[in-house]
């Protein structure tokens, strides 16, 4: 490392110096910088590998960070990173006080704009390309990278549609590599997978007819070609599309091969590439497995259940229902708004549709779910993944805002299960069919029970149910984060004194057992993996306002700013809902009402 | 209209037993009565007539409601109610308890799934169409009409991108009129000006690298040619994609000529087409041109300053920004998701994005408000028009949820100014450059104020202010329902006892004046014109449970349920905060507190 070219490179002035010819060398040695520290500290591997060599002609021949780049997504961005005089802190990567996992604004002026969702990119760069033109900043250079699975969503398509009518000094680069994070889909990507093929580009070819000139394919890897084509891009007004041709893993043989596991492999061995294996010890389930798994026992039985993911199977696991169903289980590519209103449009033909969507994806899907599901009264079940803090990727996934964006809208019911069990048994009971949609929220990571496939049984909508009786102070809790405040009862001097109430429905709230506390407990203390603001604590309060008592309510959860990255555990530190924390408040109030 | 055929016709089985050769009749028929009922009762003119001869055709060729036909937004609809059933009572058209403007499930069989905001067509159809390949209906037929603005939004972009990779028996009909509100943007609508000018489909048209097989261009106002075709497209297998060209107003001179006008044009005269003039009397300015024409006064002196519209430059009034400075006014058409992410791209580049959308819509751009804009903390002006209960447009449009699903995102600040001066207030506060991005809302309607056009003054941010003084209650309120809650207190017997506090502020608010009401009054109503969960009252709530005092708190807003169409005044009324409704509940709590 240390004579290595890598070692000298701290900014993409340094970069700049280098001749053309050592420019592979360059790309060997950031690739193994890559490798060997994802290996040991983990991260995103496989879309950084695919543009090892894009990368370093981006800065080569553009002028950054005067020329504006923005990666769509992110995860592609680690030799970005590296290159933009971050390589000493790369090995804090995602970690908590560390580096984000994703390009962000406050973390380098070489990161133009944040992302860690898809297709935002080109919509950003052309409102970078509009100001430069409006400044009259005529040179600059205003560039986006997006890949195959994230140009196809609804989103970028309007990006597209708008800048073919600008004549901004724009360069969208299409880096093809067939794949987002599980295998790309669509219209679209069938006909970009042809114009690989040996179609040349038309005429008319569907970039083209969006006014953009089209120049490609290209091969990805090919540095000096690379590099010859962007400088001929340079000089070539309005907007562009080159269209390159990326192998995703590229480089590490195991991630080329198995470009899903290495998307995100956790540790493996930078040499070989294997990954370490796991411990053997039986480990309870991932929340996803539990909603993957259940959902194909229940459509085995039931005909009229559906599966529809935007472009998570292996996240989601809705895969077990695809590969055994493939006709009743769909992944739509990054597309939630149509995976929303399809499953509104099947709904209305009797199918029972499981759309599961990440808690932070819905979020694009957010009009769909009010004006096509919920005014309509659909029974569309939202099987929302990944609620709650999320961890290392950070402020731009959390699964924090759901309740609070779904409490205001009618007709629909918000669920968050206490653990698997109740997942499965939630699953099972939106299976029989209800008469309006509902959300059922579940984190990120694993339960605690080891035998959760036990026989399902029927949940009554709207009931809560006390899981320890106490004599001062009820706590009232919603979701999984039931088991910090079971260990932080069980932490304190007098558990005793503290009750504690499961909401596994945040809507309809269980009307008569909160009269019920309100009027025995003149102290409550309510806890949510959310925003505070307009969530299961204001409705808590809400309630509690319209009642004849008085209760002092204390509400734990995120206050009204965003999260950065670290463990989940960490990060309910911070937010003071982590065991420790919930044990602090609780004392605080014993003390406050001994 | 005794003895002509419309009279006869109940439902479509009655229209499939005219011949062929009649349909042209029942066309001029169809148009007269759409005519001869809009011009009194109001409501949206243009779109309808532009699709008579296609709706006879659907509901001649297909077998509705068998076969199942949505209709994209649904402003053309009306021939189609008035063909299914809705005749007689299409009079009773977006009045309260009549007949919604727009197709709805529970008004008719006809109306498969409920419309109002753009682009959804593509992605119900698919799953109405995917359902019944799932329950082995292969005879069903499965339509979708979308207009050339409503095909080009991101939405229905990503459902043809998934139907074309499904082998569903589904119709898209691109209604092409190269208008939706305002005329068309965008490079797609550019690429569909070529194909109806002579361009021939080519084997890879935009449509059919999408996998979709082409039909047309044909003229949409043929019926013979239209049922002839529809007919042939029934036995083909497959998404296919019919293109028709057609007229918007098609058949009242005034209505093709004026489009933009005509679109909904009020009261006007059946025979002539002329407006009816309104009064002369100088009235209160509508308060979308307070936004647009203090916009134009303050782009005027500050170079940073751009206007984002996503198709509604009428609508909004950017309309008078884009005519005098078309470079720094963009109407990007019907794409929230981009205008919000551009806006952001250009907040990075020191511009002062002033991003127009309806409250109703900006529900579209959810997580790019959250993930663009909040996290990054872009300074990007929202001005939110068509906030509170909107009328007759009803459930689909009404703007309620905004303050409810911007409240819990951190870093926003939100505005709901008073009236005229003190949102032309709030646009020049915004237009210094603030350190967050801010959310303004105001209401669709007129103000009360005829000189507004006052000196501007910065307003400071998070500061209420006390309207009346009040001995036993104090009346909290935000935004123009102030003037509801000005007039109550007027109506009531002992007006000095009631305090009113305008929050101009939701977020911040204003903390120190709160502690002084707390403190003060044992009973606080507060009211919005928006949905009491998550809201305005709830923010309240929160600030009274964190203070020392624990005052008697009464919210008045929308309650939760979706609330349907009627004049804004009965709309109120309905929910109880309309100026009677207000009296009440001080008349009731006074009764109480003495």
């Amino acid at each position: 490392m240390k004579d290595s070219l890598l070692s000298h490179i701290e900014s993409p002035e340094d970069l700049r110096k280098l001749t053309l010819e050592q420019l592979p060398l360059l790309a060997q040695e950031l690739r193994d910088f890559v490798i060997n520290i994802v290996a040991t500290k983990e991260g995103h591997l496989g879309a950084s590998l695919g543009v090892v060599e894009l990368t370093i002609a981006l800065h080569y021949i553009f002028n950054t960070p005067e020329d504006l780049l923005v990666w769509d997504v992110g995860h592609q961005a680690y030799p970005h990173k590296i290159l933009t005089g971050r390589k000493d802190v790369f090995h804090t990567n995602r970690q908590y006080d560390g580096i984000s996992g994703f390009p962000k604004r406050s973390e380098s002026i070489y990161d133009t704009f944040g992302v860690g969702h898809s297709s935002t990119s080109i919509s950003a760069v052309l409102g970078m390309a509009i100001a430069s033109r409006l400044q009259e900043n005529l040179q600059k250079q205003h560039i986006a990278v997006i890949g195959d699975a994230s140009i196809a969503s609804g989103m970028a398509f309007e990006g597209l549609n708008h800048a073919g009518v600008t004549n901004t000094n724009m360069l969208v680069i299409l880096n093809d590599n067939a794949i987002g994070i599980d295998p790309s889909v669509g219209a679209l990507k069938q006909y970009l997978t042809k114009a690989k093929v040996g179609f040349k580009p038309r005429t008319d070819n569907i970039i083209e007819a969006l006014n953009f000139d089209y120049f490609g394919p290209v091969d990805g890897h090919d540095l000096p070609k690379l590099c010859e084509t962007l400088e001929q891009l340079k000089s070539i007004n309005g907007p562009k599309l080159l269209h390159i041709i990326t192998t995703k893993g590229k480089g590490l043989k195991q991630a080329e091969e198995n470009q899903v596991t290495y998307h995100a492999p956790g540790k493996f061995d930078a040499r070989t590439g294997d990954l370490i294996p796991k411990s053997n010890k039986k480990q309870p389930p991932k929340f996803q497995d539990v909603f993957g798994y259940t959902l194909v026992d229940l459509a085995r039985k039931n005909k009229k259940i559906v599966g529809i993911t935007p472009a998570m199977p292996t996240g989601s696991s809705l895969k077990y229902m695809m590969e055994e169903m493939p006709d009743r289980a769909i992944d739509v590519g990054i597309a939630e708004q149509h995976a929303v209103t399809l499953a509104a449009g099947m709904a209305t033909q009797g199918l029972i549709p499981f759309c599961t969507i990440y808690s932070t994806f819905l979020q694009r899907a957010y009009d769909q779910v009010i004006h096509d599901v919920a005014l309509q009264n659909l029974p569309v079940v939202f099987c929302v993944d990944r609620a709650g803090l999320v961890g290392a990727d950070g402020a731009t996934h959390h699964g924090v805002f759901d309740i609070a964006y779904l409490n205001c809208i009618p007709n629909i019911l918000i669920a968050a299960p206490g653990d698997e069990i109740e997942l499965r048994n939630l699953l099972y009971t939106a299976s029989l069919g209800l008469p309006h949609p509902i959300a059922i929220r579940y984190p990120r990571g694993r339960g605690e029970i080891i035998e959760w496939r036990k026989p399902m049984k029927k949940i009554t909508v709207g009931k809560a149910k006390q899981l320890t009786t106490g004599t001062s102070i009820a706590i009232l809790s919603t979701g999984t984060i039931r088991r910090n405040v079971t260990n932080a009862i069980q932490q304190i001097s007098t558990p005793t004194e503290v009750a504690h109430y499961h909401f596994c429905f945040i809507k309809p709230l269980d009307q008569p057992l909160l009269d019920h506390i309100f009027s025995t407990y003149k102290t409550i203390i309510t806890v949510e993996d959310g925003v505070i603001k307009g969530g299961f604590g204001s409705s808590i309060l809400d309630m509690a306002n319209q009642s004849t008592y008085s209760p002092d309510i204390t509400s734990l959860g995120i206050s009204d700013e965003f999260i950065h990255h670290g463990t989940i555990e960490e990060l309910h530190q911070y937010c003071g809902i982590a065991t420790e924390g919930i044990a602090k408040t609780i004392r605080g109030k014993l003390h406050y009402t001994s």
